[in-house]
């Protein structure tokens, strides 16, 4: 089963063509540049590179969130279009759950962490189990650096994710035995997208391009900062 | 400092830039097209996907072997031409050391193996110490899978690279203990390449384009065959 895979969520982009749980072909970037020059160039090279079409695949896959509200958007726009254009299924995974596929063969606990701005992350917990998936500890939430530091204290956990290193900054005194996912597996990928997603294809819960939506976790700040305005009684 | 690295030791294809140990842009693809056909448009697409050209970099990396002999000689010849080219300094590394590095995070012992055809694989041993680099327990060399077998009895061992998976269903029986590298990461990489190279960058221990060579441990089968035709007295 084909899948092409995309993680947008945050400041990396990644594509990432599976078969099964082998990877058939994929690509990353972390620059800085934005996700809407970036992200279907790379789905483009990725699919030529090993001769293939959209066509082709039986479906595909995107990280909706949570995280930065323009990288989810510009992967869930991509997919629905992709998805529309070819009339395959797509899959919207948790971004969180997603990342904790990088630490698949370890054992521990991982917290992935997303930097939500505002003091806060948007973060969940999972149990990696060497070769077997990792399971679920918490859901996905937004909460407060100091909270989270408070919850882990004395527990060995790993951080991944883009909020990895400044979280592990901000904690690391009052959290000793946390440590950072090493440098090549602490970004989100499009790989851990396939590994949530593939069950899902498997089972036959897919979505058509209109049903897939971003999910926020959060209102994006405009929204909060309009009903801040309304709610405050300074509508003119 | 900016690498571009290359690894083309087996039948996957991988190039990524990395910047220190972070990587900023990564292609890989193992989908059985040659690598003559792969590897330079590969390494186009990252460099063009950043916004950088050949000159814009400090260096570049090779997995020098062992491996596919077509393949390593694809790898070097195409890092001898961009270091020619650009008058920038080169590293040839192991190709078994840098699939190594693909494990960091994990502890415990690795077995590097590429399928060396004959019963044989290429072979080397690591300790990984979780964030710390692998520490090489054995050298390079080409060995029977039946004495590799002997070796491991009842050890625990993870099993990487392309002959890992074959490796493990002919040993797995003698050596229960045995355990396949997670799915995403079990064929080689070129981040590992970067990172086996980044520390040789850094002391200078470099080399130029004309001083790279591929490191093939056994003689290509042509030149075995010739060498026994000539031993074997059929010289006409």
């Amino acid at each position: 089963m084909k899948i092409l895979s995309f993680e947008s969520s945050a400041v990396s982009a990644a594509v990432c063509l599976t078969d099964g749980s082998r990877v058939v072909a994929s690509a990353f970037q972390n620059c800085g540049l934005t996700h809407s020059r970036t992200l279907l160039p790379m789905a483009q090279q990725v699919l030529e590179n090993v001769g293939l079409r959209p066509c082709d695949l039986d479906g595909f896959a995107v990280a909706a969130g949570p995280g930065s509200f323009t990288g989810i958007r510009i992967g869930v726009a991509t997919i629905k279009g992709l998805a529309f254009g070819t009339d395959k299924p797509c899959v919207g995974v948790s971004t969180l759950k997603a990342m904790a596929h990088n630490l698949s063969g370890m054992t521990g606990v991982v917290s992935c962490v997303m930097d939500a701005r505002a003091g806060q992350v948007y973060h969940a917990r999972f149990q990696l189990n060497g070769t077997q998936p990792p399971v679920r500890l918490t859901p996905d939430r937004a909460v407060l650096i100091s909270s989270l530091a408070e919850e882990i204290g004395q527990n060995p956990e790993i951080l991944i994710g883009d909020g990895a290193e400044m979280c592990y900054t901000r904690i690391i005194e009052i959290c000793p035995r946390v440590v950072l996912a090493p440098s090549h597996l602490v970004y989100p990928s499009a790989y851990g997208v396939a590994m949530v997603a593939l069950p899902r294809f498997l089972s036959g819960e897919t979505m058509t391009a209109d049903q897939l939506d971003a999910v926020y976790l959060r209102k994006p700040q405009a929204v909060q900062m309009r009903e801040k305005r309304f709610n405050g009684g300074n509508v003119t």
